[in-house]
């Protein structure tokens, strides 16, 4: 590979750097949503497809913990995956989640079994899975850190779906404020870890583009939702408003 | 497959009777050990090697977990993993046993390296890896299921090493004693699991033959240390009594 290593303020800025071009912050769907422009439905459509992004953050990091042979990495990254699945007493993020599709009328069964989620959502969080297991583990570890990007969405979020919708209370955005504090955490470890652990700028530049990749792995979601359910072409099976509602 | 689908009793006997016929607790090593006829540097080849198994379970649980696509499931089995690695303030199951290696004389760096185990070894646990990430979910949790057969050996191994060795002592056996609490928990899950989840006599003549392969695994450790420090033939690059020691 050509071109010496850059330094960690080059290589935390080109990491950056991805995210002010790349963030799915900046998909027409996430203004439309944050705007207070989406019909009920099309909240609807984004909890229940994003439940699948959700469900697979902790298959995620276990795919990540299988090929880590150093314990105390290990130990620093099961907090992802209890944040996620919860442990004992402490319901986790999936959880949380599940009570946001509650507000929104979905029965459980329904999200969980994923069979409303549109096939492009399946696709990107799978591929997301696939990279984690199969990459170097300093790309594998990059790939996490869109997280750097996530508490000025989560902040927005929390703050215009309140505003805009009358359907969204404090209970269901619990899933957004518990993130507030537990991404952070995660991506200056993350961060700090890649510039530790890169060696050349072979494997910087493969850590930038992991985070282009998982840039990639978000936007197409709200791609695929856009085109179902804003521009209205539902591909066969997929979600239909009014489906999967719980028994009331 | 041919053959009517067992009763939960008759599984539960077919995968006993594995334990009673393959266990590792009939090797010759085993009584050997136990009985205290081990020379030290026997002892110590038995904690250097037997340290790659351990160092491998957790990431073979989180291989497992990875294919998870149940929560519920994940949250009981992420128990396991946490007990290898430990977590906050409980320092873990392998943090224990290299309390054991200390306790015969290792450097933390080279046992941890896996340098002076035998190829073998690395092999066997390995492939305990592999089957776990690509058999069938309810045949990688029968994998587990030696378990069923630890307590026993865990409690002999704990007498008997005490009793004959003056270079092992209470605290070095730390590690059976907390797995005598912790193994019938986790071998009661699988047990159960395994007879709730087979749909039909093939499955259930795989998860039978899952424990068969996990005491191979478990047996033919047992063989690499016997014919390497027994019978007196290191292979290449194996540790020689004297190596690998921690500085005093």
């Amino acid at each position: 590979m050509t071109g010496r290593m850059l330094t960690h303020d080059e290589f935390d800025a080109a990491i950056r750097q991805v995210g002010a071009e790349r963030y799915h912050n900046l998909h027409p769907f996430h203004k439309r949503l944050h705007g207070g422009e989406c019909t009920r439905a099309q909240v609807q459509a984004w909890a229940l497809n994003r439940y699948c992004y959700q469900e697979a953050v902790p298959r995620k990091d276990a795919s990540f913990m299988s090929r880590v042979f150093d314990r105390d990495l290990r130990r620093e990254w099961v907090r992802r995956l209890l944040d996620h699945d919860g442990y004992g007493e402490e319901p986790g993020g999936i959880e949380r989640w599940l009570i946001l599709t509650d507000g929104l009328g979905f029965s459980r069964d329904y999200v969980t079994s994923r069979r409303g989620a549109l096939a492009a959502t399946k696709f990107a969080v799978e591929a997301y899975v696939r990279f984690v297991r199969e990459e170097p583990l300093v790309v594998a570890v990059a790939s996490s850190l869109t997280e750097l990007f996530a508490p000025a969405i989560h902040r927005e979020r929390i703050v215009g779906m309140l505003e805009n919708y009358d359907f969204i209370d404090d209970e269901v955005m619990a899933y957004f404020k518990r993130r507030l504090t537990q991404a952070p955490k995660d991506s200056d470890f993350a961060l700090q870890f890649i510039k530790d652990n890169c060696r050349n700028r072979e494997e910087q530049d493969a850590c930038v583009d992991a985070v282009r990749f998982k840039c990639d792995v978000l936007w197409s979601q709200l791609d695929a939702l856009w085109n179902a359910y804003v521009s209205g072409e539902i591909p066969p099976g997929a979600w239909r408003p009014g489906e999967g509602m719980a028994k009331t």
